[in-house]
């Protein structure tokens, strides 16, 4: 839990620095706003019942649903542009595995009600924030447009098939390409020739300039695939005029990236850490043009994207980026001459004033005894006061990590005892 | 949501400088790890289904029970004394009322592995610096001892009707103590005379000093009793030898608190506001000796508190101390000049990087119409450039609170920026 609140905390402070503000809604949902509005997957994996009152209710299994609710309910006090973010947890009965739980965590954010290529360079400068600010090592942000992969799909005459295409295309990564061809003739029923630009499309890789121009013949002449280009141009140019050029290097145009789920229209994006290239994507997102049609009739664009908490916590883990802290507090204080608690406890409030963690041992124990507790808490300074300590005005400050004692004087308060802890725990 | 979250930041930051850590565990528990442990009531107001796999599983109703669950299977690890901390929601399907929801956040700490009485002051000093940093105004944090209403119902030998007698005299303040008389001899069927040493414990009002030795008296020859009033006078010295005067006097002890709950054991205590005496406690809890019996053989006593996040911010909102800030950024930057988006990006990103909170308006509206928003939103600062301005290598910055506007040199970096936004913010 340590880490992880350091992550919602790093997660936070980088969705507020770009002006998002919080919002909760609540875990149960009235049912019919959730069914229907995931997948047949989502709808099967509900967990629902019957209220008190006898009202169906579910758990929301992800935070956009809600937040296409919460957008159509209150857009009209809120206006326009709507930025938000929502750290909480959701809820899915499916089978467990890893860093995939039924009840997990994550941290979205959106900006509502404008369809401007501002916020899609925002959007990816925020992934890029994100996971710099979480320390996750390597990653790369994989970027496309839905209406490139549309487009061509439609050029080829195969627009009715787009849903078969689709869901062929997006498993490139687990049967390979000539997995993808076999399937695409076999299931979808399409021609060499037509597979072959699908897989084209899919597979192409290099830098983006010529990615962009690779991409513009394959769709030339469709105007959904153009205007995909055209848009994705513009992103991916935006986005290296603000980013220092290492960090542009992490946005790559990745063609293959489709993000099975329907209410997606614009840009999209997974993020992968480059040390666990087969683990999926961490951060995903993209535009969606009217997702709360389902609620309102008003036209609310918007795009996002959703940080997989728990998700990324797992593969921190097989990273060996998670350190194994076991107390927020560093100052340890033994409970050591047992009639001098309200001393100890007194000290441990003025070093706390100063902004200082303190734990005072709760019963006089032993101090071999205390001081394994510590050790085995994680703490990194004991400060040891016994009845001669009392008496001289001084206190012996233990650094844990190298067993050294420097005594201070408590003669002139606090402010030399916090300024040798200060210097142990900079070091 | 802003200060919800500000609530949620300062309670975190004022149980880990105690040593507290993080935990959490999942909002469903296995049914009967749920039934039958906090009242029929709760019993009743339990959200309840069957899983995916036939398994019946609840919506946890308070944060102890799953304490109590999580302790009595990890203190094996975990060892102790084990303090943790725990922020997270809760349901029942009861009826709704002021500042009582059907879905509320609790934050609850607790101590467990120890019965000293270091941990009982701690707990109140906890309270005290919790409240004190949430800045509610005014609170008294009312303590007592459960075993000096027990010792003095065994004593007048009505142990057997306790449960009855502890529920009339906990109506004390609803039906005053003519009513507590009445039903006490309606309902219970005690003498007049126990009737009234019943009621002048309950009523009982003063300092502590002498609060302490009309208890003394009033529980005199029972050991249970005797045992109460003497830890109670031992943590309520404990407490004053660490607060300071001011401090100290708002602790109180007040006989009438009982606590419905059945586990606890020895020290209870309610927190209530001096500006809203009849909201009742936000801040509540108690020693328990053996929370986590119904799960484990192994004794495990403990002691804890448990703020209601929800409950207080209705109460802080009535008291009008929620400030109506609704962005958390408090910089805007309006997109002025509709070719410059990346140069509006790279000045925020430079802004973040020393950071502050910097949003740049996602369209190139007209200036008056994206000021409208900034004022909306409760921006403190915009940056305004234009095409003369990026020509000129400068920037305005307009104090939005007194519409001044300054001038600022871009040309050595963000630094005189900075400088200029930091002179207005610490207005």
């Amino acid at each position: 839990m340590l880490p992880r609140e350091r992550i919602i905390d790093t997660a936070r402070r980088v969705f507020r620095s770009y002006g998002f503000s919080p919002i909760d809604t609540p875990a149960l949902e009235y049912l019919d706003i959730l069914l229907g509005k995931g997948s047949a997957e989502t709808d099967k994996q509900l967990y629902r019942f019957q209220d008190h009152g006898g009202r169906d209710v579910g758990l929301r299994f992800d935070l956009t649903v809600p937040l296409a609710r919460f957008v159509a309910q209150h857009i009209g006090q809120l206006g326009t542009p709507f930025k938000r973010y929502h750290v909480a947890t959701v809820w899915r009965g499916e089978n467990t595995q890893r860093g995939r739980y039924r009840e997990f965590m994550q941290c979205d954010f959106d900006t509502i009600g404008t369809t401007s290529v501002a916020a899609d360079i925002e959007t990816i400068l925020v992934v890029n924030d994100l996971l710099s600010a979480i320390q996750v090592g390597g990653f790369t942000i994989h970027v496309n447009h839905r209406g490139i992969l549309t487009g061509l799909i439609g050029k080829l005459g195969l627009a009715e098939k787009t849903v078969d295409v689709l869901r062929t295309l997006d498993k490139l990564g687990k049967i390979g390409p000539d997995g993808v061809m076999e399937e695409l003739t076999r299931v979808v029923g399409t021609k060499p020739a037509d597979n072959e630009q699908l897989l084209a499309l899919s597979t192409l890789d290099g830098g983006s300039t010529e990615m962009l121009a690779e991409l513009e013949k394959l769709v030339a002449s469709n105007d959904l695939g153009e205007t995909g280009v055209k848009r994705l141009r513009e992103i991916v140019q935006g986005v290296a005029a603000v980013l220092p050029p290492g960090a542009n290097e992490r946005v790559r145009i990745d063609p293959s990236i489709a993000r099975g789920l329907d209410y997606y229209t614009g840009l999209v994006l997974e993020t992968t850490l480059n040390e666990l290239p087969g683990y999926g994507s961490v951060c995903s997102g993209g535009r969606y043009d009217n997702l709360a049609e389902l609620y309102t009739k008003e036209k609310l664009p918007g795009i996002g994207a959703s940080l997989g908490l728990d998700r990324l916590l797992a593969a921190m883990e097989e990273l060996k980026l998670i350190e194994s802290v076991r107390t927020p507090a560093e100052i340890f204080v033994p409970f050591f001459a047992s009639d001098r608690l309200a001393e100890y406890q007194r000290i441990a409030a003025e070093l706390r004033a100063a902004g200082l963690g303190v734990e005072v041992y709760p019963e006089p124990k032993k101090l071999g005894k205390q001081l394994q507790y510590a050790d085995k808490r994680g703490f990194r300074v004991a400060l040891i006061a016994g009845d001669n300590e009392f008496a001289a005005g001084e206190c012996q400050v233990k650094n844990l990590a190298t067993g050294e004692s420097t005594t201070v004087s408590l003669a002139g308060g606090a402010a030399e005892l916090v300024a040798e802890i200060r210097r142990i725990l900079e070091k």
